[in-house]
């Protein structure tokens, strides 16, 4: 049973039992595979015996481990280390009292526990390039098929004027193949194995301390971060932030969707079946449970981030409190993201686009979102105040008149002097939907062609 | 097995397995409470036959709900209150088929999960007072022991003066008891009942809805919130934040505990034994865990606050991703809050204090510490901007000669013309230290007499 | 000029030049009042000579004082009074030497500092308290003028079931009604004076510290606290989290009337005129720009609050960094809650409510809308799981055929063997709009008794 | 006069009377500049004609602007644009009717905004560059001067064991080396230009959208972010979490300070002079106001950061509410960075090393820091379980005897029969302060060489 990453609310909103990455068993297995790289590595420099690696190994390997003991005896020692290592020396001990010694030798708690935290972290990462590229590669399909798709562009949540569905759907692709650059940058250099011995210093290590590291971090898969990071956290911290970056990107696509599908707009559906998005009251009801899965990712990692960064200015070697917290905090950043990652997938992957409302919602504006083109127009005859306070106007009485606005406009060149010099058909090309969106569909072509060229 | 509330390092930096109020166990057997009580006060005002609540308490008390099927299936319908009001259903018809439609009547979903929230809240609640009680107890206790004993008192940290012990803990206390008046106060009116149906309105129950409302608010010890509060926060959350606030509080008594206890300060102790603080590398060390617990939670907090803050404006009758956010995040205030209590419980049931090390602390600083009023009395001949200028300029030459500064004021008063107005027994009042604790003294009194009289 | 309350872009989003209370002017006006209040205090209980008071009353009332002075010398010091009593101290001494030492007796900058804050805070909850007050006002006059107007209820962005706008406005009214308590109840105990001298122990009053204390609260119309509170803020926060709690109300207001003002929704549109909402492009916009503070100052508080939490825990005595960033964070929350109450008090005093919109709106469902009463009334004669699962499918027909639900479920009642047994006029009555909004109507009245009641 | 930056605390906790970047001024002439270049670069592309960019540029060149005029009428029409556009059109049309209409022609007012807070944001980070430079210089002379100065490193508030105070200042300088490049990579691709007009998608400029984005980047020294960013923040909003990361870099040093500078540690101390850190009671106390000022700064910064990221879901083509808000917190990010950074400036350009009580503090330990090396050595006859036991144990005593740990281990090899197989040259080698420190010297010459590498 995967558990442990939440409680029933947290687990149901992330639609995950728990994450594998950052399970109880991953985190265990994660420091255990820590140990005997670093017992290997320290074999290999001569640092111990061979054997005695051998022995760690074989030990770690079979460890039975339970992790509500691991959590009441760590709780007593303020690490979840000090019982694990004890654990695996007893192991150790029991089948080569010699070897027992040169168990965890040289380490600190907080070295094993974040080089484990590396290793569930480059998994996590892992999974969520990969969902990831898929999210970015549905949203290229959609921008590819809904090229011309012509839709209001909202701003402040009003009407502004008429793009194209594919000039969303590219933006979307866009960041996201930018996010995927800035995590896996990030995780390049901040996925470091951490080395510095008690107090940073390497100092059991003798001369081989910088070679020990760079053994160990080549072992793992690890960057070597060529210093002790025990109180330094910016380069780990970064990570997290890259990511809550990119969930702050999905949490737009949310908004977006879960606007865009409100049944008075229409012009977006989430993908149903097998029970999404039901009511326990209302039958009539589809709830964009995508949607809100990305909204509330989008809400939830902010506070998260704030916790890391506010536990950055950890005291002197290694901090009280600050540390630990970063530690416990920091799973929930991923869990986030990899939620995220997940709904969008689904969302994208069978998002259903309603041309028909998109069509209906433009023509209900009656011109009026061309009212910034045809304002430019009328500035040439009128100047600018009166140009713009004149549209203005004629915008309003669209609404109350429900006269359309290129007909309004139509009749005010005929009956006001000063825009007789006008040319109707200058007038009319300001209501002309396929030279509005013109300027979309070049944007679109100028994505897609970034995203190809990996830029 | 308690679990599912924190990964690995979130349950051992809380020295708590899980917290049983909050755990999946809870959780549904809180709503499956709530549905028998609905379907109880449904049949006492004759909304549903009597035989239907009887039908529905029985099938509630026996049903077997799997938790990870609960997650997996309320994630798909954007809540856990879906599949459970199935099961429950489905239980219901298989005994009575007519009483499965009186399930759930004219409620919501998050009438149930809001209303079972406030359930488990309330536990929570319970046992955060008895805890509380217990470290105001110790607080007193220490104030009482501590009463007359004297010790550096530090701004900024710096030594700024002589205080009392007694002083220090009598503070905790009244702090302690105020946070408790303030959660108890909260509680009475923030655990309340929500019932709604399925847009606030309490459509469903005719005339009889404010009734049900109560009558369902007495059979669950909740209060009756007078309106439907889906998509209305305020007086839910500040049971949050008047539970972070005394974390808050918590949190400094750790600082204080942790910056008193540094080795080279000395004057406090936590309290040793099974274990408590080992190290994985450093046989000499005793790390002070229950000062890094209380840091930890008063860090953690604010975040999650934040959090609960920021969900506040919930759409419309009730919002997407903000509400389920807010309910998934909700526990975790209270998870620390109870762990910061524990921690502060143990801490203070076994605080050592090192009477010596206050002494030799005060007796480090020369005299120093004595300047305040020293430069009050000089001000009387020299005036005052003069008189804080010799006085601070008397404290360096303590630093560099190792004079004491009584001494040296002393030494000025026969060597400095402008001061052999001074009566030298004025000069020597300053430094004693008998009288420099008095006020501390009395408000030791004040503050314990406040307790007890409960204000 | 008021100014120094933030940026260019801060003060244009508040609708504030600056906010009066918190201006410099306030600030250092509010320390020079405390200094002459605690001279008045101390020469009342003898602690200083009458003459002296009089001398720092009268140069206190002349001092000029050059706020950007202040910056520069109190960023030396460390804080703002370090020179601001350096001034008057010169002042009163080139009045009256012997005087001069009377100056700010027995207090410490933070007794000044928090003891002024507290000042300005009072004026901004008093201004905050009126207008809240006309905000709830303006809410009950709308929740009688519409208390009849039906309109859809929405539930995760989608219609829910029709509820009444009077319902709407009345659940404003109480909850601001509330949280205007709540401000009122906390400021009686958190607007307190400070006075705990150097480090805490009322040191230098001798036997009259407590009396100082409680005359000086007297003289101020503030709080006596019973205790000094330099380093505790559980009861000062306290204030500020009730005010984030208000801001995040008013945000909801905010979130529902820029979502009902949608084009496409239409129900409601903010006060126009003036100017406000005119685009730099686009002329025939109107944005909802009093809906845009409000969602803005809710989105601003969170992290204000995690802030001033953040930094309860301080250190000893008096802490370093926290106690300071706390006192320079706190009026902007203030600023916050005056800036959405006024975006309210302009919302809610000029809201139009467009009722053929609301109509218009639930015609649209075509029925779905009354999908949970019928189910219901089905569950009767098919079990609730086959009544649910035939409603959802004829609400997916809807949507096909645009048949209304009414309509087809008269149609199946034909057809459908199952069926045969309803009476036709059971589910006509689910599809009464009266009846589904009589709930609504009822709990209006409620409310509204709530609030003249004052509960 | 600068102004406008926060409120009088602020302004002194951040010892600047106001940030110039960001001053009204400054953002008046950024915004002003950016019209102008956008002029010329649509000149150039013949999309206006070169003589309106010459009327617009003279215009903007003297045209006086009154910022509380912007703030109210901008806040009545959502942005200052609209006003300071207005203002502009006026003044160009006063002189060349004609030239009116090309004024911000195309472009939105989020296009102007989010451009000049590049440009200011540019200046700031410039600035921020030179400041870090000059710390990280200072950084690497104290790890060179003090490179063997021998300290106690202390992990948990607990002393841990021997290091050099050269490690310690050889990792402050690498921090701030990777920091800087942090902020200088990523300012290169999130200072961009925004050119997107109403609603993205460059409507207005037909084919030569894409060039004019690229010429106006040019122009303004901004990138070209290759597509419009109005409602996509991530490129942005990494620019202010790299630099929050860095804050967090100094208010860890910050922090360090300030314990090594307490009385009883006393091992480093701020520079004083010019009445830094003096107290307004207290003449004897110099306060740690540069440390202040760090820890402040890293406790700011976070909730900054969360409201940056919870703003990131901004709706469709431009968000309602965060965006406003993301504009208005953008330069507090900046303002504490600097802040920071200068106080960081000061604190290491004059910190002072009090070698004496380095060398006080690790005698007072009796020798029990060494007893992670001593434990592995007594392992190597007891095994690992007994040995940490002992050594434990012997820590101990060493507390209550006041016997150094060396001469406990000498006595106990000589009376504890199993511990005669030790060598005692083999145990004394343990406590050898330069065998000890000799790895921590090792890393700060491959740090200082990192540097130099620019690695």
């Amino acid at each position: 049973m995967m558990s442990g990453n939440g409680n029933l609310l947290d687990r149901a909103l992330r639609d995950a039992p728990g994450v594998a990455e950052f399970s109880d068993d991953s985190l265990i297995a994660a420091m255990l595979r820590v140990e005997v790289a670093l017992a290997r590595a320290q074999a290999e420099l001569a640092i111990i015996p061979a054997s005695a690696a051998d022995d760690i190994d074989h030990c770690a390997s079979s460890l039975a481990v339970d992790a509500d003991e691991l959590v009441r005896e760590g709780a007593q020692a303020g690490t979840v280390v000090v019982p694990l290592v004890r654990a695996l020396t007893r192991a150790v001990h029991a089948r080569n009292a010699e070897a027992a010694r040169h168990v965890h030798f040289g380490a600190t708690s907080q070295d094993l526990l974040d080089t484990a935290l590396a290793i569930c972290t480059q998994r996590a990462v892992v999974r969520l390039e990969a969902e990831l590229a898929s999210v970015q590669g549905n949203a290229v399909a959609l921008a590819r098929r809904f090229q011309s798709t012509r839709a209001l562009a909202r701003t402040l949540l009003r009407p502004a004027g008429v793009t194209s569905l594919g000039f969303r759907f590219a933006q979307w692709a866009v960041v996201l193949a930018r996010g995927r650059t800035r995590i896996w940058h990030e995780a390049k250099r901040g996925l470091a194995v951490s080395l510095g011995g008690a107090f940073g210093t390497l100092a059991a290590f003798g001369e081989s301390g910088a070679a020990l590291r760079s053994d160990l971090a080549a072992r793992l898969g690890l960057c070597d971060p060529g210093m002790s990071w025990h109180a330094w956290r910016q380069d780990w911290v970064a990570l997290a932030t890259e990511v809550a970056l990119v969930v702050g990107s999905l949490g737009k696509i949310g908004v977006d969707v879960s606007l865009l599908s409100q049944s008075e707009v229409g012009e977006l559906s989430e993908p149903g079946g097998d029970g999404r998005g039901v009511s326990s009251a209302m039958p009539h009801k589809r709830n964009p449970v995508l949607s809100m899965r990305l909204r509330a990712g989008a809400r939830a990692v902010p506070g998260l981030v704030s916790t890391l960064l506010a536990c950055m200015p950890q005291e002197q070697e290694r901090g009280l409190g600050d540390w630990q917290l970063e530690a416990a905090t920091w799973p929930r950043v991923f869990e986030w993201a990899l939620a995220s990652t997940a709904a969008a997938s689904t969302l994208l992957g069978g998002l259903e686009v309603h041309e028909d409302r998109c069509r209906d919602n433009i023509d209900a504006t009656r011109g009026t979102v061309f009212a910034e083109p045809l304002a430019h127009v009328l500035a040439g005859v009128l100047g600018r105040p009166d140009a713009q306070a004149l549209v203005s106007r004629l915008c309003d009485d669209v609404v109350t008149s429900g006269v359309p606005l290129q007909e309004a406009v139509r009749t005010a060149i005929r009956t006001d002097a000063r825009l007789q010099r006008l040319d109707v058909a200058t007038v009319d090309a300001c209501f002309d939907v396929e030279a509005a969106t013109a300027g979309a569909g070049r944007q679109v072509e100028a994505m897609l062609r970034q995203i190809e060229h990996g830029e």
